[in-house]
């Protein structure tokens, strides 16, 4: 499988000031250290029209475990200060929104803090929620490549995040024992449940097929409108002033990377765990040829 | 490099009427669900002593950095409700610490839960705060070996972690551009600076030679006393009372393995690094032998 | 899976006059140059001791593969001069064989020849053949994990090693297209057959089905004893007489290694192909559970 | 860095007839066992079309190693029974050689040869030698990554290479130790030599500085122009007569694949060998910046 997207919009112009700048929150002064040359003409690989192709191959994955019921939606839990009500949540409306937001009344709210950003010259951060549907218990290796492990990696290779949660996620340390661990019960139909999901479906690095609940908190745009103090490459600093198309808000976009990156990553492990036991092996090869 | 540690305070016995059952909050079921098979004499892979191997590496790890001049310090910030006051942070306390708090006042109030928690026959979390001083510039790969995804990963691999931060953290998605771009400067003598350090030293993945700052949150020890409903290999569900030597808390311990696996990853990637630049290579071979 | 083989024969003495040699031959110059360190009490990880590591991970991997139906068989086809005649070829002589050859008039003309080289203090070389039946079609990787590429790998990761044969080998090079190329037929039973197998079963690096056919050249054992210069870790240079125990030839214990690395190294491709086309990953998880 | 390369002369067409045929010494078979599914029109990934890609990274690679003082050289000695005489070796002759052979009587005799082969529909095996000069010691991993593997490895994922040898190669096995043991000396000025290189410049997989020797054994072009039996999708065998641009020998042009693929994989092993002292990683990071 192979694919070309040629990026027909682009305008290196815009970021003729800032070859000789180090902008404030961007990755321009590390490229420099690191490879003694950089890309500034939209931001090289650290641009966000890398995760593109990631887009891409999520598209693929997703179409995958689809066929294996399992599916991986995202959306956008807060913005600022502004947070989606669970009560209100709307998976229907989420498919809708601009914003990419599951809940009606936040997403005005949240236009509204985004529009006073645009004002005031400023960006707002935000977060992304993932749920992981339909996962077979045992996905994850024991120790080093466990799902969580796997999972956060693939998030923090999205640019801009600075958190990721799994189930109860940063509230865990301030819990209890006895309100954190989720029991296991029998439904009516003596199917296997569990009471809560403070574990977000993962126990040891390992899926126990319960929902997985993830959550990545991505950093405010650091491309802003209002002069700042920038580094430039002769060691002085000066006042900048940032041109180009820059967003307010980054995290409506970073929704669908987030699912992308989920999907891809879970594929990935179910493929890894076809070896997890020479059973496995044998019934996959017993029925004659691998075709 | 080889070292053996022997276990020579086992007692296997202790864990024999769990055989049949799945612990809630452990990984008993998932390992059953993946292998087919589990250990259940002390928790197999996903028991915490697998961590001794971790923390003899680190220890290597560390004293190479050192050489280097890089420090990597972990401690934990807080446990259950109680906080460590910034304003009180005292590294020698942390040193001679049972909890490993760097806060005197602080260790005795959570000193004081953890005796609540053992006789109310439950368990309690926390979170370890870790940084790493004297790093260089131009550490981490661009896409998806990027140094917090590396980092996030490495704490990840440790059980128990439910969520882990950089820099800001989760706080990053309610904050403004403004506020979270960390402003570079000069100071007096000419050496750069940041007015702040949200990105926790990492931007686009690669480190900026400022602190690296890392949070990982730890949820209470999911073997507690009290009486839980189990699930049993059978299919039931019954009251399960969980004896051996389990801890009202693990995070003062898990404070030595955040550290190691930070220092390992660090000194990891230090060695990819090495060839970043095709003049790196030149300048490595350029004194003559390899030795 | 955890083994331990203690080495209860070891000694180390026998070793110390080569403490500041570099043999003829052996590694011990070239660890000097990689590392500024050397173990030279009995060589090191250079030692074919090494082996007995893979060995052991070889007969789980063989047990495996025999549920398949799939065997590994190794043989020593030639030692110095003395070639097996194919006519002669007796595969349960083999197992008897302390030269582990299939061929019981070569073997004398080999011990002969090892008789000779023991009195004249040098010693031989050897080729082992390996042939693996029962192989499916479509193991190994398109581009750059050939099965012939990884299995070629595995048999040059043992020391001695000089050239690996897949099929025809090196007699292909002066060979006719209409003369190597393998003519598919149909047997009377309307099996799939070839003519010939100059393939040694593998097309593109992916294997046919048929058998696969691979040789090892191993060179003589380095350690001989007749005087020989050696250079000094000083930089001089003087004759050295090497004591301790050294065989006259290594090969009819290589075949063992050899087995075990073509093994290993088919499990590995038979795990790596479960994830082939997504109907195999489809048809693994629709029986339900991955257990 | 990327580059592509438009293939401007495809002409699917002529494949045409083969969509339902697996053609003799082909891979056509293997991939619609592997995958269900393959690309007939020109070989798909199977082609020597794909070495394009490689070639283009090898001339980067070449460059590099240039500058280090490291040559690849590559060049055809043996065309089906036309062998180059080393007493004829010349290096200047290869450049010009439309067989990209070094010795111009070999090379008439080979040209004979293959006009012959062309007459009669069929094709011929060769053989391509590599020298690598200027090899730094302490190159190659001890164990599994040992440099001989990552070589034999690298050749053996290039199309139709049935056998690599190093140094002695195939003829260490019926040598004796005092004759295949390279024996260590100094010159009159004191620098270190050998008095032969049947290792061919590799001791335990590992570099001593003198030159790398490989050869790989082409077979024959598979497609050939006279009548072969070829098996049908469906499972029938008839006769297929195979249209399209096929060549009588592939070697010539082989030659610059196996430098590309040597050179690609003595500069991997330069980076990894960066890491094999602690003293190279802090002699790395002494000067300061990692630029």
């Amino acid at each position: 499988v192979s694919m070309i997207v040629r990026n027909r919009d682009q305008r290196s112009a815009d970021y003729s000031n800032i070859a000789v700048h180090y902008r404030p929150g961007h990755a321009d002064y590390v490229y420099d250290m690191k490879y003694g040359f950089r890309d500034y003409r939209g931001g090289g690989r650290s641009s966000a029209r890398e995760t593109i192709a990631r887009v891409a191959a999520g598209a693929l994955a997703c179409k995958i475990l689809q066929t294996m019921g399992i599916s991986v939606t995202a959306y956008v839990s807060s913005i600022g200060p502004v947070y989606c009500d669970p009560a209100r949540f709307d998976q229907d409306h989420t498919a809708v929104s601009p914003l990419c937001m599951p809940d009606a009344i936040a997403e005005a709210k949240a236009a509204a803090v985004i529009e006073e950003c645009q004002k005031a010259g400023t960006s707002v951060g935000g977060c992304v929620e993932c749920v992981i549907r339909g996962m077979r218990p045992g996905i994850g290796e024991p120790v080093f490549g466990k799902l969580d492990a796997c999972l956060a990696a693939a998030l923090f290779s999205i640019g801009a995040v600075k958190a990721v949660e799994i189930g109860s996620g940063a509230a865990c340390s301030s819990m209890y024992g006895h309100e954190n661990n989720d029991t296991y019960t029998l439904d009516e139909t003596g199917i296997l449940q569990k009471e809560s999901n403070h574990a977000g479906g993962i126990y040891g690095g390992i899926s126990d097929g319960s929902d997985i609940l993830l959550r990545a908190h991505f950093k405010p745009t650091p491309s802003i409108s209002r002069p700042q103090q920038a580094l430039r490459r002769d060691g002085t600093v000066e006042e900048l002033v940032i041109h180009g198309r820059h967003d307010p808000v980054i995290v409506p976009r970073a929704a669908v990377v987030t699912e992308t990156m989920a999907a891809v990553t879970i594929l990935d492990l179910l493929m890894q765990n076809m070896t997890a036991t020479m059973e496995g092996l044998q019934r996959f090869y017993s029925s004659g040829t691998p075709i």
